[in-house]
């Protein structure tokens, strides 16, 4: 199943019709976001979803969590 | 049960504190946060009292929704 991945340039509308699509189809879905904005539109994206699944008979709750990203660096030309 | 009220300056081990302390006793919390860096403080928040409460066998699920208030205007003197 994708990430759904929210920046703080995300449409919250289009986030929560994502979110809600994932819902539909496997009642869970897994949302990413960094920083405080994208946690803000995450956030008002789930409240959004909800709503669209209320005549769905779907419930959504959340389970917050930190999320460990390992970085790597490769050196190298630009074009690998 | 009064509401948490967490601010973008709000420490987030102290808010974490106050969501375990409340939910110890009520089983339910509920946290108010206005503005991106406010529900970012208080999404991580949450995430830090999952973990305070896991010796108390507390499982923390949240669900956002969204607060309507109500501005209202007094005139007068800033003494009053």
């Amino acid at each position: 199943m994708n990430v759904i991945k929210v920046s703080a340039n995300s449409r919250t509308a289009a986030v929560a019709g994502a979110i809600a699509g994932v819902m539909r189809e496997h009642r869970y879905a897994e949302v990413q976001s960094i920083g405080a904005g994208a946690v803000n539109q995450a956030v008002k994206a789930i409240i959004l979803a909800k709503g669209y699944l209320v005549n769905d008979g779907i419930d959504i709750i959340c389970v917050p969590n930190l999320l460990m990203l390992r970085l790597t660096a490769k050196f190298g030309p630009l074009s690998n």
